[in-house]
């Protein structure tokens, strides 16, 4: 698995010289989008086939600034997995340096926005997610 | 006609510890929002009443900077209706010095993403805009 | 105290519908300088007094989405200060729901980005964070 | 010279379901990036070497929607370099289609955030940016 690579745009940047922090958790979202994919199941087909997974926790731990033009390696696993939610861990380095980790919490809903079993709904889906699952 | 305020956030700023000129753009859209309520017409109801005006173009004139906790006052004016598009314009002032002007042209669109006239779909908001309009 | 009122924009929801999970990070820095300029201690003055205080971590918990125009309510807190970091708490509520909860660590750096006591930096400020701390 | 990708994020979109219209000017800023890293001045090196170049006027033309998980191939040119500044011209494609074309203006400034020429303060830089100018 490759890891996805974010380069710091000039727009991420704050007036302290750094990456504002919000765009953290928009680079999770990237790397995990990068993940899906290189996995064969982008969040594009995910949401075709009938299942929207939603944020509904996120907790990031940042360790060291970094600023325009940095790139940031991020690295994620899929930590768990249930008939309800899964888990998504992120560990962001920089030149060699851990700069940031990080979890996500989502659950699983139908079009209609009710909670839905992805076992039931979308089992392949499902039995992908399971096998990639790192507890 | 109040103009609208918009407070700089940290957020907004970048590493030349102005605000990122990107933002102005979004100021527009508070702004053209704000003025749209001020007037009876929230575009939550004018989309509710089935017309969807997106942004088709926007042209912005960056005069000086502003940075960190400014408030900047942006007036906001109908500039032009037709049957098929509308220009708003915005004067940007801070500390009592312009620091940026700019319009946006809008386009309507039904529903189903087809083009409209307002006049026909919805002839009480196609007036509200032309009573409105100061070339 | 005042809870800080924040509107939801059109560039903050997503193609989901609802407001974009990251921007409620965005809300919470909004509503902390909202927060310290309501208790006489904006953070452009604490910044201008020597202490820098970046954010070191977020957690969040989404409860019910947003939308368009939503008025979200931002209920903030100190929850710790210590001579190396602090904590804020917050609480929003939508029509009388709550829909996010989240926290905040900081740590406080000097003007060359050096871990800084805040007390014995800024005697006055530190009193202030630990007279509103609310364990 | 290859043209820069930009790959639609989620939290690009809006409830629309397309891409929010202020992400454009970003876009612009990350092609605009990766063009002077191409010809061997990223514009880091131009930052270092005492030029600021921030953004004075921005023309958008929005042509056609794009949605989450779009590639749009972003073509650069530099249009125009004087003694106090320069233009950019941006024109995106999506499945083969233009989606958006646009211009920046930049202006020169050093590190106080004067007016300087280019020609003086960096003739290399200056003679780069000639030469690659197609009017």
């Amino acid at each position: 698995m490759k890891p996805y690579i974010h380069k710091v745009q000039y727009y991420e940047t704050d007036k302290m010289q750094f990456t504002h922090h919000s765009n953290y958790i928009r680079f999770m979202e990237e790397a995990r989008t990068y993940f899906l994919e290189q996995v064969g199941y982008p969040y594009k087909r995910v949401e075709s086939e009938g299942i929207f997974s939603p944020v509904i926790g996120v907790n990031v731990s940042y360790k060291k600034p970094t600023t325009y033009a940095d790139e940031i390696e991020i690295e994620v696993k899929i930590k768990d997995v249930t008939l309800a939610r899964c888990e998504f861990e992120y560990v962001m380095t920089c030149r060699g340096e851990v700069v940031c980790t990080a979890t996500s919490q989502h659950c699983f809903l139908d079009e209609a926005g009710r909670p839905v079993s992805p076992k039931r709904k979308n089992p392949q889906f499902y039995e992908k997610m399971l096998s990639l699952c790192q507890k």
